[in-house]
């Protein structure tokens, strides 16, 4: 068995894509229909329960969580993480969980105000506002790691966390699609733009443009996807 | 150099505890002086930059984020998470992110809303009001997978993410300390209480207990710490 990826354009799936792509594995594509809540479907919640994008089905069984199959196809598969052993592992792993649960997640609060304080526009807006101060300060820890770092966020080599937070910083540019979104403004964090931009010269970022319709700057200077199959909301 | 644990009573440094206890590792201990926001002190941001609570410092540098510490002593050590290449790894990594960025984010946010809505009262209601829905559904999902597995929450030995969970819970039943917290009832999650009750049983449980005032039920009847040194909040 191949691996059978369930993605929707643009949505935290491409982090997967990504690695696929980047570790030259096979795999296929279920595109989940967001337009019609594919996503929170019966035959999708019998893969992942939790309702969200992405999973990853492999012959140890359905992977849910970015977080959890980045980590278990480097693992598996090498070269996107350093290993159990190795002394650069607790820093890969510190970053990867803090990006899972810190900025991912402010970023999600964002995009998805009403899963946190409900239908209230006041609410809604008050968390919005917010959390650019927090998703600033989160995004700023990171530039100070990238900073200390040879060339990419943990190591010599890219890993799964430039990638995850390559796409991060995309869509931290152009979301919420009705939002105006100039407060973040990639330049103001020159460490991680020039990750993103090494990143976008990678053979894995080409395939996952054309798969996605990505546009030739994903990282450095996205627009919305105009994919060939799906929609990304 | 053996592990140096920077905790605070009760604090999610617990779950590093439970772990160090329960491998059998030896370990000091740096109590944070939390009423004086040690946690955000100059010397105790040089270990972790997020200035949360806990961080671990190991032969190989500091290391923070509760999951990230727990999979690294997990990895290193032995017997508290699947190895990389067991059949049960993604399933227990797919827990672990979405205990880490989903449920155990939500009871932050409950219990710090100023982190999220900043100083509203009227946005910090409606955050935590609708966030019991949010979490309720959160243990719902992790309630299924206990009732699917053998004994633990992912196979016939308690792993990493049993100890995890278990802190959880009881601080769901004890904090936000202002809060009236009937609302969520461990009975209502058989699997995860009689989970939590073996747990009681364990040494590392008995032995965190004791160093930080837990009481004697500390996960199936908890009341609120009375340590011998420092303070929770």
């Amino acid at each position: 068995m191949t691996y059978r990826l369930h993605y929707a354009p643009d949505n935290a799936s491409l982090i997967i894509r990504l690695a696929l792509e980047e570790l030259g594995l096979p795999y296929e594509t279920a595109l989940i229909d967001r337009k019609a809540r594919g996503h929170k479907a019966p035959a999708y919640l019998a893969v992942n329960p939790a309702g969200l994008i992405p999973a990853l089905e492999t012959p140890d069984g359905a992977i849910f969580e970015t977080g959890a199959i980045l980590l278990w196809l480097a693992d598996r598969h090498g070269t996107l993480a350093p290993v159990p052993e190795a002394p650069g592992r607790g820093a890969f792993l510190k970053w990867l969980f803090f990006t899972s649960n810190t900025l991912h997640v402010a970023m999600r609060m964002r995009f998805y105000p009403d899963q946190y304080v409900g239908g209230d526009p006041a609410a809604q807006a008050t968390l919005r506002a917010h959390l650019k101060g927090e998703i600033s300060r989160h995004v700023g820890l990171l530039e100070t790691q990238a900073a200390q770092s040879p060339a990419w966020l943990c190591g010599p080599a890219p890993s799964a966390l430039d990638l995850y937070l390559a796409c991060l910083l995309r869509w931290l540019q152009i979301y919420p699609a009705a939002e105006d979104n100039s407060w973040f403004n990639l330049a103001d964090w020159p460490h991680l733009q020039a990750m993103a931009t090494r990143l976008e010269r990678c053979n894995s970022v080409r395939a996952a443009i054309h798969a996605e319709g990505l546009g030739e700057t994903p990282f450095t200077a996205p627009r919305h996807a105009t994919p060939p199959e799906g929609s990304a909301t």
